[in-house]
């Protein structure tokens, strides 16, 4: 895997860091398995979403409601569903294929720039003593690795990343610009940290003490499995008495907060601004939404899906989707929510029933559950 | 423009980096327009609210709430309002203007202490191959400019600033400290980035894959078109099948996320830990409070303003306000909440006045809209 | 102090940055004070959950929920409390303790691994002119300190950290990697940044000119005062008109945004996520919880507690707890939320009743009140 990493770098220094290569539209189609209708010797050169394409541009239109950009798109050519075929507008070379999102997306590669990568360690990187360097990695200007410190064969760690004393990386590991793995870390193949990620920090913890508050030493490790992704500027913390581990395949979004001795299952997403509390278990497949929060101490069950914005505080069982503040079951949040807005309508009226029907009604005790929700 | 900037700076060296002058009471007034009452001789060298001013500082009362610590406050002078003006209170040198707290801003230059610049390239910095430096810029140590980038003139790159590899970077701007510019991203001129912000990442997204997921290749760039700020730690992704566009003079506050494909307008504001969630389109003005989120692929128009915390999972119609989980109009969402606050008093009442009525009712038939509503 | 922190420093050294040393059974009980039962010559090298733990592992048992894990558990000796010491379960060397999670905090210093520490100012680093550096500080590599800026004793800077001119750092600080302090920012003895943490920028604050916006000169100070601590990527604002005042002893998550002009008091903690707006004041002792915000002007009083997700809009009385959005006294929130799961059962029959009892019932007027509420 080292030697396929290499010869994509080599390739890409070939282009100037600019990957992208021209193709025309008759060999989209082919590439595609789709059929060409119009001009197939178009030359495309990107890709641009209907509004904004130019005639040097692919684009799609996959769904109805975007058909009135499609009439007047000045796209070189466009990709579209068989039911869409016919769309009366100005782009007349057609390719139309199943689905053409996923015949979109396979094509990006293609119009994607990569960054150029460098061969072999920087002179001004920082290297400890006992440092362990595998093959083929790259090591770019002003890196600190500390004393102890491993990095696997094919990792590329770009300027100002910094690996603690101790901490032992995987293979083909991307850490980008001021990426930060605290001490003691460990990270296994392929993981990716975004910039400013910083992962393996002591978790906040801290025990009362004459004068103040004292920090709980942090004997647990940050483990993340491998290919983990860990977004720009998210933090995951070490354990205390626990580890933190992250599971394998698991993507964390940008601004992401992972706190002490949480354990995540494999092929997790956390949407950006998610944030999991401490001790929390997350099971395999979890997807947490943007701005979702989860207490700590509590489980979520495989499969689940937390809503955007939800406020988790106990146990979400597996595969079920959960949303709102607090978090409940999603049917009857949206139940709730609803009910919510009928009621403002009513409320003055119901008050008035009650007033009304209170001289012949005896006075409402409380029920122990009234006491007890709160 | 270059060399106003330039000039500044050197400006600025000159007071060892404390841009502060004293200035007189007298004086205080003439530049402002305002009334004197008391001694003009009264020396000002900064600026201070009322419960803490010390007897060298100005402050200001602009509303009767804050009387209570006018009457003891040790300002040297304060800036009231006409109708303020008699307010009993220790301060005796008072300037009455017609906007104390305007006044106060237009003000705060003269006591604000500039970061001191130095001029040309650090010798510890790398620059890559084929970079263009413009005019009169300032490149702090250890910052890293990739291959084929360009500065423009004026600008100035802090400690640790990272620019990838084909990004263009206009005139007069300002990366602070460790601000990551991923490759092949666009700054417009005067762009500012504030610490640890990152822009131009690569956004959060994957497609199925035998064995996991792989990312999409974001052949999309990331765009922030002339003065836009972003603050502290802030995230602005680059495309995946569109760009991601922040518009002229949009500010950007810390830890927010724009994720890939968004197009932002123009003189938009975004507070601390917003968040926008792919393919969304946000007008021209638009105002997006602390913590609110947005969800993908909706529309928000132009001028409208979302509060604090609401969750937007649809379009906001031009110029509207909404709040809550999720968001709706405004103005709704506050009768919702207070028909809720009134509900928990009657909830009871309500659960018995229905089985009292339940003999003599026939069953509720569920209508198709309670349906559609989960 | 400095003395103490460079003989742990000197001590850390010795054992190669991991200060894990193994420990009996037996010495663990007599060390806790605690009841031996099985084989005290079990040797201890670190720490472990119950499910977890291996036969060199000390583990935990301080609630019955986790029985079950210690029916099976693998642990190598086994923390109980008084009445879980009968348990049945493979464990078979026991200590009996009275709490077992504070007796397992206070072994954790044992068995974690400090930071290797060097000693004095890494050749790499920039320092700029009249800069004072403290007895025993280690200054690491490419760490950037700006002219006149002061570092007390003992502190520890590490790889890129930036101090701004004119900052002054007490004693003891401890900036983590790519730690920013801005220009002209005061922090106390023994404060520590964690990994990308940014304080004393100027805040987002613009006032409206021909053409767009300008920035506010921010002339006010950031200070964090003794013993704070903030958290990875954590943002603390300067003051505009006021300075920004973080309380002693105050201890900050990660990802925190806290603005310009706020003064919070000490000892106050806030969870990861937590945003407050502009000058706004926290009393001592006050608790944030998790993606808490809140707005700007507003004052929260000593000992309150803001529970996860609160977003709080008005002033919170000193000792209350608050929840919700917008967030209200916590045992109000409990109530609405339980009304409303309770609402959306009845809310058909609600309107049904309304509807049938319409035709005798005159028209609800409008109160004012009701009119108030939005």
């Amino acid at each position: 895997m080292t030697a396929a990493v290499r010869g994509d770098s080599e390739g890409q220094r070939d282009v100037g860091g600019d990957g992208r290569e021209p193709i025309t539209a008759a060999a989209v189609a082919a590439q595609l398995g789709g059929t060409l209708i119009g001009d197939g010797s178009v030359t495309i050169e990107g890709i641009a979403p209907l509004d904004r394409a130019e005639p040097h541009q692919l684009s799609f239109l996959a769904h109805p409601r975007y058909v009135h950009w499609f009439t007047t798109s000045r796209a070189g050519a466009v990709l579209l569903s068989p039911d869409l075929a016919q769309t009366p507008g100005t782009p007349s070379t057609r390719i139309i294929v199943a689905k053409p999102v996923d015949a979109m997306v396979s094509l990006l590669a293609r119009f994607h720039r990569r960054e150029p990568r460098a061969a072999g360690v920087h002179p001004s990187a920082v290297i400890g003593s006992d440092v362990h360097l595998g093959a083929g990695v790259t090591i770019d200007p002003f890196v600190v690795i500390g004393d102890g410190a491993s990095i696997g064969d094919g990792s590329w760690l770009s300027a100002h990343a910094v690996v603690g004393a101790g901490s032992i990386l995987g293979r083909d590991v991307r850490l980008h610009a001021h990426a930060v793995v605290y001490p003691f870390t460990e990270l296994g193949d392929r993981v990716t940290l975004h910039a400013g990620a910083s992962v393996g920090r002591e978790g906040f913890g801290f025990v009362p003490q004459a004068g103040g508050v004292v920090r709980i030493p942090h004997a647990g490790r940050c483990i993340l499995e491998h290919d983990v992704e860990v977004g720009a500027n998210s933090c995951v913390d070490r354990g205390s008495v626990d580890d933190t581990i992250i599971g394998a395949g698991t993507k964390i979004d940008n601004l992401v907060q992972i706190a002490h001795n949480v354990r995540v299952g494999r092929g997790c997403f956390f949407a950006s601004h998610a944030g999991i509390a401490g001790s929390t278990r997350i099971g395999d497949g979890v997807q947490v939404g943007g701005q979702a929060g989860v207490g700590g101490h509590v489980t979520i069950g495989t499969g689940a899906n937390l809503a955007g914005g939800a406020s988790v505080i106990g146990n979400v069982p597996a595969g079920e989707t959960w949303s709102g503040y607090p978090a409940r079951p999603h049917r009857e949040h949206l139940r709730a929510s609803a009910a919510l807005a009928r009621l403002a309508k009513i409320i003055r009226p119901l008050e008035q029933l009650l007033q009304s029907s209170v001289a012949s009604t005896p006075p409402a005790r409380e029920r122990p559950s009234d006491r007890a929700a709160e």
